[in-house]
């Protein structure tokens, strides 16, 4: 089938590593990230990505991938991924995309 | 990189339907994952499914393209994927061995 | 306000405790939810469960604590929670009805 | 039991709403966000939001009561939530304490 356009968030947590502090294996997804040639943007709780469905589902194996290698011998991630048949999204836009729309909405409450 | 074996968990909701059941969606999807060949099981808010990482996502892409043909819009899953190397998790006793574990532990306890 | 009926699952991560095996930690939460009041049913990557918003969350803020009690310093979870106003679910039902109602779809398929 | 700090984040998603955009819905979450005293910021596919566990937990279950205030009959959330007791977190210091860690450790690299 063809391949979905995904708008997706995740957050990937190492498990066993005796350590709480997991700054360094979200800095390697970072990493890997940024040579996936997809958007993505890091918050306080997650990595939004967006971008075909295989390559998001590829470029997140590839952290889980590259975070073993550091090391962790144990992972587990929450990934949130939406699709749409509606209307187009342009490249690496689903995201802020959808802040801007919620923003146009508060400002009119003032 | 290699496919890494993942033991995951996915609930997908249909927006925009106009409908607040959504057995009809997930019936599809159960449809689909039986054509997958991957191990899965459906619970109260989701399904286990877990295989070599990219067919895991390749099902639940293969969902998403479904439930879009049955006429939802707009799709949004939430997915639970997990890796490790410490052991090999033989083909489709990942989620089995996980519950199995844990009520071994609390056998113990009465 | 009034405290909405919730249909909900979790799945909790300890972080740190240089053990790559989550079951010891899974099982003192089913023990946490076993003095709950709650109806909940673990499966391979999660639990259901579902009552009083408010009671749910406690019980899962309950599981963290108990969890640290026995060591683990840091803790992640995922919850997925669901609340409907168009119709009244029976308590204790919700998570087993959805799971019937997709099987009743399936049945019809054959 | 004591109330934990939580650091946590989520996406609400109105189900049966015959409508594909949300973003009534999250801008709604938002203005009870506003009045919830707690520190909060929205991103491209969920809020974070930290605080004492239960105060987090009634702004999300004020979030659904609002929304279906709105007319949406059926609402799903899914919630990533984090506690630990090995440090002390500053009142809304937890969410932007992570990403300052994590881009410290990436500004090394060049």
């Amino acid at each position: 089938m063809s391949d979905l356009y995904a708008v997706a968030d995740f957050c990937l947590i190492p498990i066993g590593t005796g350590n709480t502090s997991v700054a360094e294996e979200v800095a390697e997804c970072q990493r890997v990230l940024a040579q996936s040639g997809l958007t993505y943007k890091m918050h306080g709780y997650g990595t939004n990505i967006e971008g075909p469905w295989s390559k998001v589902s590829q470029a997140i194996h590839d952290c889980h991938a590259a975070v073993h290698a550091k090391g962790s011998q144990r992972i587990a991630t929450d990934i949130r991924i939406g699709t749409r048949i509606d209307r187009q999204i342009s490249t690496g836009e689903g995201n802020v995309g959808k802040v801007a729309r919620v923003e146009e909405i508060l400002a009119k409450d003032s």
